[in-house]
């Protein structure tokens, strides 16, 4: 079981969070914590050490020892909650639990994690909680697992233990046909799989981080996200299966904030479009979608996509890239995309011309297409980002089967009352 | 050099101690930083465990594990701090240090450091910055090392490093002759021996923990007791030498708030006494002096003190032992002590004479007197306590040679002014 910060904001939640893992045993498992930092600790260690730092970067070494401590003060009081309830429980840190990584500071990777030591305490009827997102080098230093950590914590050690699931514990119900503030009729998916939910992270869905969903795939580990506040089931994610198949589309997604860059007349010789990538992410931007077209004149077209909060840096770099290429440069700073994802896809035929056709009929335009094996991507006006959602949405009947004409269903809720 | 939780409250402070070991490191010595948590950050974490376990006692182990991070988070704040300023530094946990433990958590004991981890750093031309309070058993748990863990850290680390010497940063400017809040001619005391450091420490006397003092007298670890907000020398405490024994006294000390149990007619067979306080001991009271005389009639009169707040629970317990032994009790419960310490009574005589003088010809009366070779102590009435340590202080001419009277010195202030 893992809970995120927001699930241990306070001593109460800490306390609930305990309940729901004393009711487990209970039923007769064996478990598993993996606990995040409370609320807003790791804010507050930021923020210290901007003061001592003078907001000049930290050295990454001592950055993972300070915010380590974050998840260490959780451990100690879930197992002190746990004792309280009557329990026996156990807490480790990285270090502790033999968390070993690579000593890559601030975003290291697991290489080996000494599960004997949590199957000893779980063979004593203990509950062992283990703080998520840090890890430690084979010499000894502390480091952390960078954004998402936590979660990855969580389907490292459930794979090391062979353990039979992985329960994430969030504050949302799970993963959703398309983003219920956006569109009302977006249900809850019960089961997807692997490959559709890193479709969807990649795309904005900000539920589970690749890195995690990509260790869980490769280690087979099922993954149920779910609510930390009631009992209701939320999203398994699990292994493709042939039912799966058989639904053509899982999920819709919006990605809002992208910028195109759109270079004309480029020189279409070996090494030329390496070469301008290798320029931008020299420059730390990230590059979203790339699409290049060859020309009748031998030059290419080639456009991305970057996060709207890249795009001034992105200019200040294109400018440069230009002025040596000599080839034409044209900016927009207004669009979004908007997806669809599912493995039926690998199976079906006819996605790309239903969701064109959805789009062409609600009058917007499509100023890019990009497709994976099961995903469709069309890149919009911004304007028209959230009703393309809803489209797109509706055109694959993901809130459900189409809803009959109002006056048929007013009639049905009027025999009712009867 | 050792900082505690007030010279460390926030991101300034940790800075000016961060300069300190600059400036030391470059006058060409090596420096190993031992720090506290910040300010009051312990009880912030006590506060949250208290909240998780509902003020139940929380389990040890996991109390430890708790508490050792607010010094995690002072070390990588003083290591980064340290980097800002164009140093090299490295923090260590008790854990990365190999500072291993016995398991008695919450009041630990050092059984060894690997002092090469240090050494190795220090050899590089780093700073090294070590995590007070905490240790690590030899299977990796974490300990702390109960009340002035900090100052034992220092000190078992300066007598693993074989450092010249220890600096104790603190609030205040050393050891005094005399409080100075009640004595205003109290004198701020250059050398002390540590047998001296340790008597005033059990009088109240609240610089220096008596662990961390063993600790250094049993490894003759020098310790300079300073003051972190400027740069004027403390109080050396050193093994004492012939030129101290010079001194007959060197300080005197003021225990307050102390109550007295009087038992008479105690039945004088051996054994009698050690069962009352076996049975004492058993409800965790601390007894302060014992005192016992034999009557003629062959029972003993025993009297023992214990501080204020453990007194209630003192009578109750010596209610039962008076009912078992069918003797008398007496109590006191305004009783305060007045004390001279020096290493000097050692070869000097009439210390113990001037100072019941000094006392009687202020009309102060002595209830009891314990003795030890290097101090006198007198139960006197709470009333007349801080009198009576200006008089003896002031007997034993602590502030400096005896005052001129008070025409003589007119006269003098006098000339001066031409």
């Amino acid at each position: 079981m893992k809970f995120g910060g927001t699930s241990l904001a306070d001593a109460e939640k800490i306390r609930t969070a305990a309940r729901r893992a004393v009711r487990t045993q209970k039923q007769g498992h064996q478990v598993v914590m993996i606990v995040s930092a409370m609320g807003k600790t790791t804010d507050a260690l930021e923020a210290l050490a901007n003061q001592v730092m003078r907001d000049k970067p930290a050295p990454k070494r001592e950055w993972d020892q300070l915010m380590s401590t974050g998840e260490q003060v959780t451990i100690s009081l879930m197992a002190m909650a746990l004792e309280e309830m009557g329990s026996s429980a156990i807490s480790f840190t990285a270090g502790q639990i033999g968390m070993v990584t690579d000593d890559r500071h601030t975003k290291a990777r697991i290489k080996h994690i000494a599960a004997e030591r949590i199957h000893e305490q779980l063979d004593a009827g203990r509950i062992a909680i283990v703080a998520g997102f840090q890890g430690v080098t084979e010499t000894g230093h502390v480091t952390t697992l960078g954004r998402g950590g936590s979660n990855v914590t969580l389907v490292a050690i459930a794979a090391a233990l062979k353990a039979d699931l992985c329960e994430n514990y969030t504050d949302v119900d799970g993963v959703f046909t398309a983003d219920p503030r956006i569109v009302p009729t977006g249900r809850k998916i019960n089961f997807i799989s692997y490959d559709e939910m890193l479709e969807l992270a990649s795309l904005g869905v900000n539920v589970l981080h690749n890195r995690a969903v990509e260790f869980a795939k490769k280690y087979n580990v099922p993954i149920h996200v779910r609510n930390s506040a009631h009992n209701r089931k939320g999203t398994m994610i699990v292994a493709a299966t042939e039912s799966m198949e058989k639904i053509v589309v899982s999920g819709a997604a919006l990605k809002e904030k992208l910028a195109r860059v759109s270079l004309t007349k480029v020189p279409n010789h070996p090494g030329v479009v390496a070469r301008i990538f290798h320029t931008i992410a020299g420059h730390d931007i990230m590059v979203d979608d790339i699409i290049q077209t060859v020309n009748d004149d031998k030059t290419a077209s080639l456009s991305f996509t970057v996060e709207l909060a890249e795009f001034s840096d992105a200019k200040v770099v294109c400018g440069k890239i230009v002025k040596n290429l000599k080839c034409d440069v044209h900016y927009d700073d207004s669009l979004s995309k908007v997806s669809v994802v599912g493995v039926g896809m690998r199976v079906h035929t006819g996605v790309a011309e239903k969701m064109f056709r959805a789009l062409a009929d609600s009058k917007i335009n499509i100023e890019n297409i990009t497709t994976s094996e099961i995903k469709i991507s069309c890149m919009i006006d911004r304007a028209e980002g959230k009703k393309a959602l809803r489209v797109v949405h509706d055109a694959f009947e993901l809130g459900g089967k189409k809803k009959k004409p109002a006056r048929k269903r007013a009639k049905k809720t009027a025999r009712k009352k009867k």
